[in-house]
């Protein structure tokens, strides 16, 4: 079967490979039908951060269930399923308290390989997300959609929890590539009143305000923080949702809240410095990781995207083929597209 | 009138000072009850933080009304008050969202000068809670706890409320102290089904018993998080306060929490050097800061010191007059006494 495959930064190729297979009893195998690029994916894929060079990528997917272990109770063959990057056993502690992304049974490495014809989903029982219904009844804009769920928008609906987002606030979501777009969705889902999105990207920014952005800040750093203040005369906003992960994005997302509000992080930390301190004496909570995808999913999210509550899929501004996995990296490194979406299969 | 005065590290005096008088149209002067010592006195009383030589001290009291400024509304000569540290003016951004420790319009260098005969306590509609009856109908013993309402008892609570405590929930309270102490009441009141103390004297664990604590560590640094994790099936807590600040505290504190959990801490922080990445990685939050005293005092506090169902008045181990503040300093810097009460007037 074809995968895609990372050679060195910047080069990304699709190799044939061995058809994966049932490993271990509660072990699913997976016909992938979309997949996608991640921002995450980007880190490596600029040389910033390092990966194996030769290893199966992507950890996004929805697919059709092929085979099943002998052991899986609550999928069949044929079912759509999301398959999140997280993989809980739903028995430790940390899945107990809906923190599967923490699982302490998960496999090592088990967060690769989602580009692909084809994919072993460990604990399949818990971990994927079963989609009811007929899978060709559905169009393609909600299987976009569904695909988000995998991580992107759980991601960017886990800022705007640990942000605490509440009816009426005001929330401001640092980040306008795909997870700060669903922290605006899901600050509007969570009944925010008021949402500041942090953008300087024309594209991205009208993309915000069709998911519930009422103000557009582009300035960075000392700007962005008087300008937030002003927008909420002098106050500061009620919840911060930071889906960036860079130093100056949550040094800044920090400071823009009022006494008593929460920043919920989702971005992928790099060498913040954050003065905890100075967040104690001003009652600012920090809270955020990875995100609870299979809790959200379907406690929220799955039945969100059916009913057409949400319709995150429209971030998908490019598709490819996989064949074309080079140019989804690179329109998405390029900025050219928000996020690249990786047709596979047919359902 | 008399009032204690600081004079310098390790030494308190009472001196004649000027009656204290109505400065704006929103101030109420209280004849003071009781006040008492509170944990962060002691960092300037041992000379490890800077206090000005000759200011007046104390910032918790309870009392009765003696005047009241021609804006005050809800007040009225003879009422009986809990005095907050904080002073809420019920109307800016921080204040109406409950955090009133943070509220922008309080005046600087309010919080001191409690023990003393009589006080001014500014913005008194919104700043000090009036307790409903006949002030002589109160036993010494609920006044005493209705004393721990000024701060201590709120500050435990804001840890707890901070650790988002929940039914069931198994909580860690760092702190032994009348804070940890409150902590481990406000546990409980959350529905905490276990609460482990961590103390190592045995008078203060044995009121951390009375107070519903079900387990006493008194191990410190890595054997601590060994001792919880073991406690808890190696999975960690629930829910972690933090009633210390030290940096010891606050950095063990971090590392027993089981995934998702938060560490509600209110310990006024001293240098803590905390790595806010590997938070991130295992959803670890951070919240916490000064207490919302009067919030909670009127929601939920007074309510249960006057219901029975708390009696945090227990953690004045050692009282004391006014003229013997020296020896209520001495007393509960060297441990003698968990807290030290001050008794100043006559209902």
């Amino acid at each position: 079967m074809k995968a895609a495959v990372f050679i060195e930064p910047g080069r990304m190729e699709v190799h044939e490979v061995p058809e994966p297979r049932i490993e271990k009893p509660d072990d699913a195998i997976v016909r992938v039908i979309k997949a996608c690029v991640c921002g995450s994916d980007l880190w490596w894929f600029r040389g910033i951060s390092q990966r194996q060079h030769g290893s199966l990528t992507g950890h996004e997917a929805i697919g059709i269930i092929d085979r099943i272990g002998e052991d899986v109770r609550t999928l069949k063959p044929g079912d759509l399923v999301i398959v999140p990057f997280t993989h809980g056993c739903g028995r430790c502690a940390a899945c107990r308290a809906g923190f599967e992304a923490n699982c302490t049974n998960a496999e090592p490495g088990g967060n690769a390989g989602y580009q692909a014809e084809a994919m072993r989903a460990p604990k399949a029982d818990t971990a994927l997300v079963k989609v009811p219904g007929d899978p060709k009844s559905y169009s393609d804009a909600v299987l976009n959609s569904l695909l988000t769920l995998a991580d992107v928008m759980a991601t960017g609906y886990h800022a705007a929890v640990s942000a605490e987002v509440k009816p009426g606030d005001t929330a401001v979501v640092f980040g306008d590539g795909a997870v700060g777009l669903s922290g605006v969705l899901s600050a509007r889902m969570l009944g925010a009143s008021r949402i500041i999105a942090m953008s300087r990207h024309e594209d991205r920014a009208a993309i915000a305000r069709e998911s519930g952005a009422t103000d557009i800040v582009p300035e960075r750093g000392n700007a962005a923080v008087n300008r937030v203040l002003e927008l909420t005369g002098g106050s500061g906003a009620d919840a911060v949702l930071e889906c960036v992960g860079s130093a100056q994005s949550i040094e800044t997302a920090v400071r823009v809240g009022r006494p008593g509000s929460t920043v919920g992080r989702v971005g992928v930390p790099h060498d913040a410095h954050i003065d905890v301190d100075a967040l104690f004496w001003r009652n600012i909570g920090l809270k955020g990781g990875p995100a609870s995808v299979a809790t959200y999913d379907r406690d929220v999210l799955l039945p969100a995207v059916l009913s057409g509550m949400i319709d995150p899929g429209r971030m998908f501004t490019g598709a490819f083929d996989l064949d074309r996995v080079q140019d989804a990296y690179e329109a998405m490194s390029e900025r050219r597209v928000v996020k690249s979406l990786i047709n596979i299969g047919e359902i």
